[in-house]
C-alpha cells in the first residue's frame, strides 16, 4: 500500500505508537517556534523544566503579536524574550521583523522536517512540505527540551486539486471554499494533504496561505509536497541546500478524499462572524466599506503585495476608506521596494504599518462603530477586531483591493484584466533583525531580564481524590479560545502575568466569572464548565487553560473538544470530559453542583467512563478518553510537574 | 525705526490693538490646523458656534496623534473628523498620511500668512516665514468662524545666528542649545525671530526643527525669514507661486537679542526628564540604550531620514536596540524610497512604523522598564513615554543613529566623516491621503457621523457672584498640561468624551482628585488649584482646562502661567489668578477653604486686584490681569457662550 507524504514524514520521526487513526503517537520535533503572546509563558515553563540549552535542530522566538507597546509590559516582554533567546541558544526575531509564519517560511521552513509552534497557524509551513503543528506553549517548551510531541494519529485527507484558478481568484478563495465545505470543525483530527495536478499551479506562498487557513477547519495540519516549486522558493531564499523532493507514493491510500476543481472557484468571502460563513463576494457586493486591511500570516507575502501594488498602479483608494497594509516581513517590504512596487501603494493612498500581526490579533486597527471592515486576516470571531459588535469580512488581497478602490464590497473581476506579476528568482535576503543564537559558552553568562509584569508560574496542585464543585458557566457550540481568554490591546499585555490576566477569563460571556470563581475556589470547591461541540477552537493560547485553572477550574465537560485546547487542558491538569449521551448537555444548568467520587482512582485504573452526580438531578455518564501519558499529567496537576521530575 | 519680520506680518493682520509688548492685540487668521487629539473637541465647539462653512483661506484637519485604534473610539473619531471636514469645507489628512506639522510645511505653509493650530508645535511652520501659533481648540474654532485671535503682544527676541554648524551637529542641537540658555520658561511672552548670516546655512526643514522646539522654551512662536532657501523648498513642493520674499528691515529693532555662533555648538542631549535638562552627548556617552526612535514633528523630515539612511549605509543596528523610524509623512517616505535611501534603513535592521506621532504622544513605543530610550521627539516629561519612571533623552537624528549602532549613548562625531546628502530640487508630490474640501452645495448634504464616544459638550454656567470653595491641590513649578490632563494609550481615546476623560484629571498627582472634586462640586462649592511658576506648560490641549472645569474648578492661582493654558482657562471660565506676592504661595495648604466676595462685580468693574480670604489664615492679594474680552469670557462661563450669542 502506497504511503502518503504525511505518513512518510511521521514515520521518519516516530518515537512511539502506531500510525493508525486514533492511536496516540509520539514524534520527534526538529524545529520549534514561539511568538511573544504565547512565548513568554512557554519560556517561563521552559525555565521551570530546567534545561541548559534547547535541544532542537532550530528554535526561533518571534515577536509579532503585541508590538504596540502602549506601556512598559510589552517592551519588557520583548527584552525578556531576547535575553531568554541569548541564554538558551534560540534565534530571536526582533519586533518589526515580521510575522512568525511568514519569516519562518522564508528563512527556516524545511521539507521533510517537523515543526511545533505555540501558535495555531504554525501549519503555514506545510506549504514548504513539512509537518508543522500548532500546540500549547508547554508542549513547545517540552519539545525544546527534547521531549517528543504526543498526538492522536489523525486521519489523512487527500485534497485532490485539479484545474487552474481563474483570473482574480487566489489561494485565499481555495481556503474559503474548503471552509465552506468543512466548516470550522470539519477538519478536526485530520491532516489535509494536498495532491493532484492542481498543485503545480500554486507557488509556495500560495500553498502556505491554504495551509495557514486549514487551521480554521480545525485540522491538525495541512501539507503540500516538496517539488520544483519548493526548490524555486528555497533557491530564491538562498537555501537550495534545504531542498529535498518529497511526495506521496503514486498509490498512496488516503483515509478520505476531497476533490476540488480550482477552475470552478469564484471570489469568496467569510461574512461576519465566523471563518466558515462563506458567500460569493458577488452576493455581498455594493455594501459600503470603512476599512480594508491587507496583512496577517495568511496573506501578506511578496506575491500578495505585488498583486495589490499592480492593481493600484492605475487606481486611488476611495476617500472614505482607510486602506492599510501590514507587510508580512521586512523581507517582503524590502523586495517590494526593490521591485518598484512599494511606491504604487504610497501613490494610491495606502497606510503603511510596521511588519507584524497588529489588527489580526486585535492589537490596533479596530474598525469604526457600525461599519464594514474587509481583511485578509485569519479569523473574524465576534469582537476580535477590538470593536463590538463588528462586521468583519475575510477576503483575498484581490477582493480587498478592489473594494478599497470602489469604497464598497466589490467582486475583483469587475476591474478588468488580471494584472501580471513576476516573482523574482532571487529575493533580497536581509536577516538584520534575526539575531542568531549565541555560542554555548557565551550564552551561559547571559542574565535573564524580567520586568515587573513577568510573574513566575504558580505551583499546580495534584488532582484530589474526589472532585466537588459548581458548574459556573454553560456555553454553546464552537466556543473559541478568544471567548475563554480574550486578547486585544487591554488583555494581551498581561500574558506574562497569570494572576492579572485571569481576571479577564470568559469576560465577554460573564464579566463576573473571575470574581465568582475565586470565591468558589476559596471555599475549597472546584469549578466546572459545560460546553457544546468543538469547544476551544481557534487560537492555540494555553492561557485559555492556564488562567481558568488558576481560577479553580478542574473539569470541562463538552460534546467535543478542539485539539490544541484539549491538550492544553490536560497539560495543566484540567479534565476534558465528553458527554456519553449528547442530550445530557440539556440536563445541566449553570449553577448546578456536581460531585465526582474517586476520580484519582478512576484515572489510575485507566477507566474510560465515569459518573458525575449532579445534585438534585441524578447521575450522568461521561467519557474519560485519555492516554496513559495524559492521565499522568492530570493526576500530577500539570505536565510541568512531571517534566520537572 | 526698522521693522522686524514679525511686526510686518502682524501689522498686515492686525484687527485691533497696538503692537507694543504686553498690549492685547487681535489678528486675522489665514489658516488653521487641528489634529485629532484636540480636533474632535475643537469641531464640537465649531459646531456649537453654528457656522455653515469655515471662513479661513485654508483649514486642515489632520489625524496623526492617535492612530493605534485599540478600540472603536479612535476609529470613530477619525470618521467623525472626516465627515466634519466634508461638511464644513475643510481639508482632511487621513490617518497614516503623516504628522500635521510636517505635512503642513510640505503642502500648505505660506510665507507672510498667519496660522493658528490646536497643537503647541504649530510654530513649526515658522520655518517657512509665517506666524504660526499654537492655541486651544476653541480659539481655533473661533478662527475658523472668522473671529480674530487675541493675544498679548509678545516681546520680539532677535536670535542672531552666525557661523556654520560643524559636521555631525544639526538643527536639533541648535534648539537644545537655546533651551539650555532659556529653559522651559525663558521664552514666555516672546517671539523668537531668527536673523543674521547663519540662517543661510539652514534649509527650511532645519529651520522648522528649530521653530518647532522653540515651543519648549514657552515662546509664543518662532520665525525665520522667507528667502531663496524658502523658494527652493516651495519650488521642490511645486508651490513656487506661494513664495514671497520676506525679511526684517536692516535696522529692525528687537526687544532683545541673543547671539549664537553655530560653529561652537556640539552634539547635545536633553536628559531625563525635561527638554531643558541639556548636556553634551559626550558627557552621557557609554550608557547602554534599549530603544532609539527617529520621528516626531521636530525631526522626521526627508533631510533627517536621508542622513540616517546615509549613516546606516555601512552599519547595522545593535542587536540589543530596538531602532524605530516614524517617517514624518507619506511624502517623506515616498521620496526616501525614490532616492534609494529607504532600503538602507531596512538593511540595517530598522523597524518601520506608520507615519504619525506615535510614541511622542505616548501612543505606543513605550520603552522597557529601567532602560534608556533616545528619541528625536519634542518632550521628555516624566511618564509621557508610557513607562514610569522613564529615562528619555532627546537627541538629534545623528546622535540617535550613532547610539543605535553602538548600543550605547554615542557622540556621533565618533563615526568619522559626516555623510553627504543631496536634497532633491523636486520632491515627488503625493496628495492621495489629503482629501480636499467639498464644494459648498455638496458639503451641505454631508451627514456628521458620531460614534457613541463622541459626547456633546455640557453647558457652561456663568460665573457666580461669589466664589466659595476648597484648594483641592497644590503643585510646584513647571507643571505641564501632561500633569493636568495626561495623554497616553488609555486616556487619549477619551478626548471626545468630556465626562469620561475627566476621571483622569491630575491622575498621576492624586489618583482620587476627580472623585473628590465631584463630591465638592455636588455640595455646591467650587475648587481651586494652587501652582508655582510656568503653570500649564507643554501641550496645547484644552482638555487641561475643560476637564477640570467639568469637575468644578473655577480658579487656578499660580506664580505665573504658560500662555496657551492661560487662554484655555479663560476660554472655559476658569480664573487664572497670579500671586501678588510670590511668598504667599507658601501660606496656602492643600485643603484650605477659600472665599472670594463679589467676584462678578470685580470683573465687571475691571478691577486688577482682588482679595482671597483663606479660612483661618486671613487674606491674600492676587492679580486679576485680564483684558475686557477675557473678563467677558470668564463672566459668561465660557467664550463659547459669547460666541453663540
Amino acid at each position: 500500500m502506497g504511503l502518503t507524504l504525511t505518513h512518510k514524514i511521521l514515520e521518519s520521526h516516530l518515537v512511539s505508537g502506531k500510525l493508525a487513526p486514533g492511536e496516540e503517537i509520539a514524534i520527534k520535533i526538529d524545529q520549534t517556534l514561539t511568538q511573544d503572546a504565547t512565548g513568554t509563558m512557554a519560556y517561563l515553563e521552559f525555565e521551570a523544566i530546567g534545561i541548559n540549552r534547547v535541544k532542537t535542530e532550530l528554535s526561533v522566538s518571534y515577536v509579532d503579536h503585541n508590538i504596540l507597546q502602549t506601556d512598559f509590559k510589552n517592551a519588557d516582554d520583548h527584552r525578556f524574550l531576547l535575553s531568554i533567546a541569548k541564554r538558551y541558544g534560540i534565534w530571536f526575531s526582533k519586533p518589526g521583523n515580521g510575522i512568525c509564519h511568514q519569516v519562518h517560511l522564508e528563512r527556516f521552513a524545511k521539507p521533510g522536517k517537523t515543526l511545533l509552534g505555540s501558535d495555531s497557524h504554525t501549519p503555514t509551513a506545510g506549504g514548504c512540505g513539512m509537518i508543522a503543528i500548532g500546540a500549547g506553549g508547554l508542549d513547545v517548551a517540552m519539545a525544546m527540551a527534547e521531549y517528543p510531541f504526543y498526538l492522536k494519529m489523525p486521519k489523512i485527507v487527500g485534497v485532490y486539486l485539479y484545474g487552474k484558478l481563474q483570473p482574480w481568484v487566489s489561494a485565499r478563495d481555495v481556503a474559503l471554499y474548503l471552509l465552506s465545505k468543512l466548516t470550522v470543525k470539519g477538519g478536526r483530527n485530520k491532516i489535509l494533504e494536498y495532491f493532484g495536478p492542481g498543485i503545480k499551479t500554486l507557488t509556495v506562498p500560495e500553498r502556505a496561505t491554504i495551509c495557514n487557513l486549514g487551521t480554521e477547519t480545525g485540522a491538525t495540519t495541512s501539507i503540500f509536497p516538496s517539488d520544483e516549486l519548493t526548490f524555486f522558493w528555497l533557491k530564491a531564499q538562498n537555501r537550495e541546500e534545504d531542498y529535498i523532493e518529497l511526495k506521496p507514493d503514486e498509490d498512496a491510500q488516503y483515509d478520505e478524499i476531497i476533490e476540488i476543481d480550482l477552475s470552478k472557484i469564484e471570489p469568496l468571502c467569510a461574512c461576519p462572524s465566523s471563518p466558515d460563513n462563506v458567500k460569493k463576494v458577488a452576493e455581498e457586493a455594493g455594501k459600503p466599506v470603512a476599512q480594508v486591511i491587507i496583512g496577517s500570516c495568511a496573506n501578506s507575502s511578496l506575491k500578495d503585495l505585488l498583486i495589490v501594488s499592480k492593481i493600484l498602479e492605475n487606481h486611488k483608494v476611495h476617500p472614505d476608506v482607510s486602506f492599510e497594509i501590514n507587510p508580512g516581513s521586512i523581507q517582503v517590504l524590502e523586495n517590494l521596494v526593490a521591485l518598484s512596487a512599494f511606491k504604487n501603494l504610497l501613490k494610491a493612498g495606502a497606510r503603511i504599518h510596521q511588519c507584524g500581526c497588529l489588527g489580526c490579533i486585535g492589537m490596533g486597527q479596530a474598525p469604526p462603530t457600525n461599519s464594514i471592515s474587509l481583511r485578509t486576516f485569519t479569523r473574524n470571531f465576534p469582537g476580535r477586531s477590538g470593536t463590538s459588535p463588528d462586521f468583519i469580512y475575510l477576503v483575498s488581497p484581490e477582493t480587498a483591493t478592489a473594494s478599497a478602490i470602489r469604497g464598497v464590497i466589490t467582486d475583483p473581476r469587475e476591474l478588468g484584466d488580471y494584472p501580471e506579476i513576476i516573482i523574482p528568482e532571487k529575493f533580497i535576503i536581509n536577516d538584520s533583525m534575526l539575531i542568531p543564537p549565541l555560542p554555548e559558552e557565551e550564552a551561559q553568562k547571559v542574565e535573564i531580564i524580567r520586568g515587573p509584569n513577568i510573574v513566575p508560574l504558580p505551583p499546580f496542585d495534584p488532582l484530589p481524590e474526589n472532585l466537588e464543585g459548581i458548574f459556573l458557566l454553560k456555553v454553546g457550540d464552537n466556543i473559541t479560545t478568544d471567548h475563554i481568554m480574550p486578547a486585544g490591546a487591554q488583555i494581551l499585555p498581561l500574558r506574562s502575568n497569570l494572576p492579572a490576566i485571569s481576571e479577564y477569563v470568559y469576560k465577554n460571556l460573564d464579566p463576573e466569572f473571575s470574581k465568582k470563581a475565586l470565591e468558589i475556589k476559596n471555599k475549597g470547591l472546584t469549578i466546572g464548565i459545560v460546553g457544546g461541540e468543538n469547544y476551544g477552537q481557534g487560537s492555540s493560547r494555553e492561557h485559555a487553560a492556564l488562567a481558568p485553572r488558576y481560577l479553580g477550574v478542574r473539569i470541562k465537560l463538552a460534546k467535543s473538544f478542539a485539539r490544541i485546547h484539549r491538550s492544553n487542558l490536560i497539560n495543566f491538569g484540567i479534565l476534558p470530559l465528553v458527554f456519553e449521551k449528547k442530550e445530557d448537555y440539556n440536563q445541566i444548568e449553570q449553577g448546578d453542583v456536581f460531585f465526582i467520587k474517586d476520580i484519582r482512582k478512576a484515572l489510575l485504573e485507566g477507566e474510560k467512563k465515569i459518573k458525575i452526580i449532579i445534585k438534585g438531578k441524578g447521575e450522568i455518564s461521561v467519557i474519560l478518553d485519555l492516554s496513559e501519558r495524559e492521565r499522568n499529567s492530570v493526576l500530577a496537576g500539570s505536565l510541568l510537574n512531571l517534566a520537572k521530575k
